[in-house]
Order: C-alpha cells, then sequence, then structure tokens
C-alpha cells in the first residue's frame, strides 16, 4: 500500500497560486519525497505530508526547481528534533550540489547520506520492501525518473488451509511469507494460496523530452506521474527543444504502457489553466487527471 | 520618496500563510531588496513587485531563512531576460554563501557582484541618491541592520524667486541643486529656498538581541521596521538566548530613537497571532503596525 499526495504541480518556478512539483509517498510508516524545488516544504505542511516519517528523497536533477528548497527542508527538519539519517538519492552531481546547499545549514543535527545513480541504465534498490528502479530520462542534464514496484503476497485460500488441517494461529505467519512446521510436516505460503498477485507499481517520470522507451519504463503502471508542460500539441516543436513533454505525449505514453491511471504535473508557469484541456486529453486515454496540488491517492 | 512593501514578516520557515521576512524598496525607478528567504520571489510576486527593476539586494546574514530563495530569484530573473549586474551586500560569509547556493544556477545570463561590509561598525555607500548604512546587529552570526538616508532639497520659495527676477523656466533647475546664470548673476537652491527639509529615514534592524545602541543606529525614523518574535514578554529570556527581540523591546526602541512609526516583522512560528498584542504594544508605542505580510507604505 502506497499513500501518495503530489505536494506541488508547477514547473520552471514556483507561483503564488502553484507549488512546484515534488511527490510524497507513505508505505508502512515511512515517508518519501521526489524533488525539493523552492518552497517544497511550505507544501509539505499545507497538505498535511508528515515529513518526520521521511527518511529517503529522491532528486530526479540538479536544475533549482527541483532542489533549490532542499536546506530550508533540512533545518525545518533538524529544528523539528530529526536525528536519524536521511537518505539522498540522485544522478551525478547529486552530492557536489547537496553539499554546495547545505552551506547555509552548518550545525545540522542529523546526516545525510547521499548515493549517486547513474543516468546511463535502469538501476534499482530498496526501499523498505519496495523496489526503487531509476530510469534514464532525457534533458539537458542527468535526470533520473523513478519506478516503485510493491510485491504483494498471494491470495490467501482458507478453504485449502482446512483442507491441510493448519490450525488458524498459522494463517497469518503463512501468508506473511514465512515456513510453518505442525504435525511433522513443513508448510510454506504457496500451499495456502490460490494465486499469485501482479506488484503495484507507481511510476513518475519528469524531466524529460518525449523517447519510445519512456512507455516501457511505466509498463504495467498502476498510476503513472508524468510531467506535461503544455496542454496544446503546437508547443510539441518547443519541447522538443526545451526538452520536455506535453499532455497528449504523456497520455500516449500511458495508453502504449498499459498504464492504469494517468496524472499530469510539471505544468509551464505560463500554463495558466491546466485544465482547459481536460476533454481533449481524455479522448487520448481515458483515466487521466489534470493534477491540482495536493492530489491524493491511496494505491492498493 | 521610498516605496516600501514588506513581502513577508515569518521569522525561521516559511508558512502556508506566512512568507519569510524581506523587505521590497522601490525609489526612482529602481528596485532594492532586503533578504532572500526560501520562498521569496513567490511573496514579491504576490505583491506585485517589480523585480526587474531589482539591482541591489542587501543580507542581513547568512541563516537559511534569510538567503536560501536566492537561488530561485536569480534563475527566474535570468528566465525572465534580466542581463544588467545584481549588487549585493552582506556581511562576512556572503560571498562563499552566495558562490555556494548558485552552483544550481550556472548559466546565468547576468553578472553578480558581492560586497562584504563589516560588522565591527557603521559603514555607509551609496544607492542611486540614498545613503545606505550598514549597522551592526548582535546575533549568533555576522548580522547587520540598514538604515536608508534620503537628503531632500530645502523647501521651495517662489515669492523669493520672483523678488530676485529669477525667470520660472530656472526654478525647477534650481530646485534640484543646479547652479544657473541669469543677467550676469549666478544662482543656486540657496537663493530660492526657505528651509531644509529633513531627510528622510527608514531603518530596518532584524535580526538581534536587545542592546542600548540599537535606539541610536534608528534615531529619528519616519519609518522602522523592527523584529519582534514574540508579543508576550515572558519570552524576553529564551530571546536573549536565542538572540532575538520580542515586541515592547522593538516598541522601546522606536520610542527611544524618536522614530514616527514602527513596523514588527519576522514573527516566530509558534506564534500564530501576531496581532493578538496589539493593545499591549500599542500602550508601549503609539503608531505600531503589527505587519501583515505585504504591508505597504510610500514614505515621503
Amino acid at each position: 500500500m502506497l499513500d501518495i499526495c503530489l505536494a506541488g504541480t508547477g514547473g520552471m518556478k514556483p507561483l503564488p497560486d502553484r507549488f512546484l512539483t515534488g511527490l510524497w509517498l507513505e508505505h508502512d510508516g515511512y515517508g518519501l519525497l521526489i524533488d525539493c524545488g523552492e518552497g517544497m516544504q511550505v507544501a509539505l505542511a499545507k497538505h498535511g505530508c508528515k515529513t518526520a516519517k521521511m527518511d529517503t528523497l529522491l532528486i530526479t536533477h540538479i536544475h533549482a526547481d527541483h532542489i533549490a528548497g532542499l536546506p530550508g527542508l533540512l533545518l525545518t527538519a533538524g529544528n523539528g528534533g530529526r536525528c536519524g539519517v536521511l537518505n539522498i538519492y540522485g544522478p551525478k552531481g547529486t552530492e557536489k550540489a547537496v553539499r554546495s546547499l547545505m552551506c547555509i545549514t552548518p550545525e545540522l543535527a542529523f546526516d545525510v547520506k547521499i548515493t549517486e545513480l547513474t543516468h546511463h541504465e535502469i538501476t534499482s534498490f530498496k526501499w523498505h520492501d519496495i523496489t526503487v528502479s531509476a530510469l534514464p530520462m532525457r534533458h539537458k542534464v542527468p535526470c533520473l525518473g523513478y519506478r516503485f514496484t510493491e510485491n504483494r503476497p498471494p491470495v490467501f485460500d482458507p478453504q485449502r488451509a482446512m483442507e491441510l488441517g493448519i490450525p488458524k494461529m498459522y494463517w497469518k505467519l503463512l501468508h506473511s511469507g514465512e515456513t510453518v512446521e505442525h504435525e511433522g510436516k513443513t508448510y510454506s505460503s504457496k500451499d495456502i494460496s490460490k494465486e499469485d498477485r501482479a506488484p503495484l507499481i507507481l511510476t513518475y517520470m519528469t524531466d524529460t523530452v518525449y523517447f519510445d522507451r519512456l512507455s516501457e519504463y511505466a509498463a504495467d503502471s498502476d498510476l503513472l506521474i508524468c510531467e506535461g508542460m503544455y496542454g496544446s500539441d503546437e508547443y510539441i516543436p518547443k519541447m522538443k527543444d526545451k526538452m520536455h513533454l506535453v499532455y497528449s505525449q504523456a497520455a500516449y505514453i500511458a495508453k502504449k504502457s498499459a498504464s492504469k491511471r494517468l496524472w499530469l504535473t510539471h505544468y509551464s508557469p505560463a500554463n495558466e489553466n491546466p485544465k482547459k484541456y481536460d476533454k481533449t486529453v481524455k479522448e487520448y486515454f481515458p483515466d487521466i487527471t489534470i493534477s491540482r496540488d495536493g492530489e491524493r491517492l491511496t494505491l492498493k
């Protein structure tokens, strides 16, 4: 289960009525943030995201609208009594940028551990029991998307458990993946399961120009969160130059990847009414949300 | 004449309904900003402060709530087409902090010129025809207040000008300080003036613990803008340790310095309703404003 809050939906610069794009995730009591542009600590506070739970920060790339809020977030966490390590992952250049920005947080009471990931191929690491894959985007600087895969236990079959004569006290343990010995026999979760369940998948992709592999990256997502700077296709040539996407390109990726839902984000400041193209984009992909700041979902 | 806008009134961290303290000044078509905490570019945009006019930024001290918004402000200015030099003044450490923060603004199209000022004595420099004095505060790190003095031409006496037979076409020129030759005689502004006018004075002081010289610094201010973290005097011992002021201390400074008006700012995030002590502080100093974000005044 993943609690998801898109704390902001803006790109390039924060606006009085639109925070910069950043994604807040909660799983099993832990919090994870993707990107930390200027004002992110305010967006998180406004939307009730409990940063005391945060143990991990993922940076997509070293552009100010994705990282300039870091010193403020760190200091506020420190002033709030944080003492646990904060793990920061990002592309090449993250260490230098984070350490430079931390010149104004000299007395931080907790450690920051930085891991740089390659942007030449997909790499994976664990956030508790969730697998996080870093996806190479194509932007003006090294940039990563992120894919979260939560494997779920297979469907429990109580009928089968009763037939095998396994006492109820062992059912939960078995279903959680443990093995159990009972009357000289060893049972595993397979013995009491009907069928495998598909993992939960969340994919987050910004900032990038369009390329075919984006659909592979997003394959079978329960939720795809993808940038869309403008609603009109007339911006496609400009976005090729600026290395961003328009709504219809994000919708095409969602469709081709067989994603279940799509949230758009990272609107240009010049895109004053992001929802204007609501009807048009629904023709490309029905379950699309032109997200607002604070968009929420529990994926389960 | 000085157009003044207090873009934010918060201290320590930005809140959903309170930007961090920063002062915007406009004079003669030029803009000057004091301090640039996280979100300052949004506060300025919200309150209609035209940052395209800004040629000078004064930093009080190198704490994140006074400088973390700098990269965002610079980038937005650059993206907006700025090409003129931005002059930054601040205490010791400003050069290092600004250059470190600028690690995420590598492609800025304009230059930043940094001048470090001593915090051991008062130093002065010119912002166009206004004299800016940097005032040594007492805080945990080197910190400066700023005092702005605009000398004004003496009061014009048209009766005297007529008596001297000076044609009207010369009056404006003479009053602006130029000398004029007419029928073999040389006239200066003194010849057509009644009396000298007191300069316009604005004093800005944050962050500091109380000490007696603060009243000298603020002497005869038309407007004193001074920090006040809390409204209740019970916080005085804590503020001595944290090196800040409470409302009544700011009011005392205003009174002792014979300032005409006082604006309070830089409230603690724990000070949820800054105006709660409105009546109490008016007993100490009548022309006091417990400022809100966007407080405005034209000083003339």
